[in-house]
């Protein structure tokens, strides 16, 4: 059975796309939650995942002797482990796309990330309109986002980025969760696939299992001193 | 024919993973050189990649129709278009640890990337060494690294990270001309194979290519005010 260590389901971006990729196309696999305490060396997160992956950062999928550590070396595992599952578009050339936004997204878009850290049971409306006015870099990358988006929805005149769900979607369900946090100004095509993408199983199954948790990480929380 | 458009040689890390890639492994393509002047939405450089690539970002490889815009994507598409080169590991769980690598380049060593800009032609060991001293974050990239170099070359006995020249070697080129550069201090496992990897003949083609140059950009050049 594949094992997947992921964090706190509130918090962890990262450990969300490769549960949802997996959720959502019904690949079945042991979760292995590591709360976040703190990342500092002698953490419980840090030592839980040492002996586990050479990075000690979720996610990591452990399929029998085999560690795999990245959130996109995951991906490309299960596509190419579970080729039924149609991970990727099957065309070649709309597959090259796929991984084109998907590796962008993997090494970019640091501005949103940095300011808009995922929080899913958060709502911070009001933060997000200080940052729209105060923080270019964080409009370039959601206008980088709109365009994309509209561009793929169009082309490919269907629910998801691709047509059908597929890596890219699980990819940029953080994304989405970001938008809606800090409610920044999205176009009304991105705004409803940021909706479907919301409603999908596998996302839901994920928020359902955030809003649960209860954890406040001040870390993680760079705008509240409490839940609300 | 394969377009690969690309930065200065001197200084462009992305760009320079997919081309020696490409002509270490002898897949024919044309080099299209797009010179660093700035970064600016105004510059050449912006003006002359913005109707190539979204991102308006290089390397971007062009195949007929088909743009592939992240040295990611490009990676996995000569990989699958060229199957015989073997560009990844051909045993899928040496693949996946490949990938697991790769991937953990793409989207890390963030400290050694920012403190440590490539610069082919220069060499900084005064400044490596002040980097060294105050900068644990470089330190803890750099210790990483010779850990996993280390432990890859004494597992595939190879003169490669995975015995044959592969992705990640061609991932890690560029953070190799880092070590060189900035004189780092690694164990001596690691200098044998930084030394290895500048012998290959897709390097030292690149490598000879950035000597030519002789273009200076302040905008890359932190620590110098004009060529030595
Ligand atoms: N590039 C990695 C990033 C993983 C990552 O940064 N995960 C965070 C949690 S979302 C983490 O484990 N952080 C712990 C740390 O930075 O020490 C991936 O794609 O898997
Ligand atoms: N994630 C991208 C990064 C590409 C990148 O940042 N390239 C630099 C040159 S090495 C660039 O084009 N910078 C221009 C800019 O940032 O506007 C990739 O892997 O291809």
């Amino acid at each position: 059975m594949l094992q997947l260590y992921i964090g706190n389901k509130n918090y962890s971006s990262w450990s969300m796309r490769p549960w949802v990729l997996l959720r959502q196309v019904g690949i079945p696999f042991e979760e292995v939650p590591v709360r976040f305490d703190s990342f500092d060396a002698n953490s419980q997160f840090k030592r839980q995942l040492k002996d586990v992956s050479p990075t000690a950062k979720v996610p990591v999928l452990v399929d029998g002797d085999l560690t795999v550590w990245d959130t996109l070396a995951i991906a490309e595992y299960l596509a190419e482990k579970f080729p039924d599952r149609q991970l990727w578009p099957q065309d070649a050339a709309t597959r090259a796309h796929a991984r084109s936004v998907v590796a962008e997204m993997h090494s970019g878009f640091g501005q949103l990330r940095s300011h808009c850290p995922m929080n899913i049971e958060a709502r911070l409306p009001h933060i997000g309109a200080l940052i729209w006015r105060d923080q270019p870099g964080v409009r370039a990358d959601v206008e980088r986002l709109g365009q994309m988006w509209s561009e793929l929805l169009a082309r490919h005149r269907g629910q998801m980025l691709y047509g059908e769900f597929s890596i890219a979607d699980a990819f940029f369900a953080p994304v989405c969760m970001r938008l809606v946090t800090y409610a920044l100004p999205v176009p009304a095509v991105v705004a409803a696939y940021v909706q479907r993408v919301q409603a999908l199983p596998g996302v839901a199954a994920w928020i359902e299992a955030a809003l649960a948790e209860q954890d406040f990480r001040d870390f993680e929380e760079p705008y509240r001193l409490a839940r609300d």
